[in-house]
């Protein structure tokens, strides 16, 4: 029996990225192993250092880069250098036209928003940066309370831990909810299954930022 | 007011370990910036392959590695090979010796258990390879039914997704609980808190792995 050909899922890097935002996705995407095949992404190859300066590797540039079925734009505090970086924006703009979906987790959908890709859509974002997001385009229809948001071909999720949880949603969409759920439980990992509960949502207009160290 | 020195994490890299293992706690740990220090280690520097390709650069070996408060030793099928791996053993052997606290996540308590780390304590592992967590040393208390268990100074944890738990813990034991449901907030993470309810265990003696693909 011939195999589907696998898909390539392009994780895109850029300094400060936010850990979780990047590998939570990861790890439930890499867990295909025989569907997806994964390809790290950045504007120049090399290590690139996430916030707490833990590098990964990027073997491809935006140059290089091979066609992408899948993009994960995670976010992090390095997003707000990243708005004004027309390559990365144009890397974003040309390849989500081709991709089949485009992910992205926490302020990664201020960068969508940014390149002009969620105008006419909804979208989200994290709590603790919703406004940088919301004041990229007043075009989208941003959602406050959202796990994730699915519309077309883009699915943007809250802050940080909810990309794993949109991950295993996009996996239910493209190989079935038996396969998503096998995933969860081999990872031990508790899904929330549905997306438009947000247990964070109450924390948007709060003060969650926590208190200076000391 | 003076600040208390920061304690330093060793995140320890093999090939093929398992991507949220390593990287759900380092999300947590990477959080208290002001605090702790991450540093990358494996027993040669550069970039060290994950289950499914991507890469994390090992920034130090294991001669030039500074001195560890803390240590996370990630599990994944990688652990296999590094049963035999004489220098791995050794290392964790003399690091976990001098360390606060020394975390596994997953199958890496296979491997402290190997280097008989584990002896006379309580710890647990992830249900996929349970036992070969458990053929390691007939001395350990092996539980089966845990997220994580705490004993002297070894966290051990449940398959990949308890690892964040767990690093939570810790953070709780060592700045705070405030602090870290903080973290936990600014994460969009829902936390568990008992180290003692395991929604896994029933999944132990069943048959949890995914049928072929296709």
């Amino acid at each position: 029996m011939s195999q589907p050909a696998p898909r390539t899922l392009g994780a895109v890097l850029y300094p400060q990225f936010e850990l979780l935002d990047l590998y939570g996705p990861l790890e439930m995407f890499g867990a295909l192993d025989q569907e997806i095949r994964i390809v790290t992404v950045a504007e120049s190859k090399g290590p690139v250092a996430s916030t707490p300066g833990v590098e990964t590797v990027a073997r491809h540039d935006f140059r290089d880069c091979p066609p992408l079925d899948l993009i994960l734009l995670p976010g992090g505090i390095g997003t707000l250098a990243q708005l004004g970086n027309a390559a990365l924006l144009d890397f974003l703009r040309k390849r989500a036209g081709e991709a089949e979906i485009t992910m992205s987790v926490c302020s990664g959908s201020a960068l969508l928003a940014k390149a002009g890709l969620l105008d006419g859509r909804r979208a989200t974002s994290n709590k603790l940066f919703f406004q940088v997001a919301r004041s990229q385009s007043a075009q989208v229809k941003w959602i406050t309370a959202a796990r994730w948001v699915e519309d077309g071909p883009f699915a943007t999720s809250s802050g940080v831990s909810a990309g794993t949880d949109m991950a295993l949603a996009v996996i239910a969409k493209l190989y079935g909810r038996e396969r998503a759920e096998q995933i969860a439980i081999r990872t031990e990992y508790s899904w929330h299954r549905d997306a438009d509960r947000d247990p964070f949502a109450r924390y948007l207009d709060q003060g969650i930022v926590p208190p200076a160290t000391g």
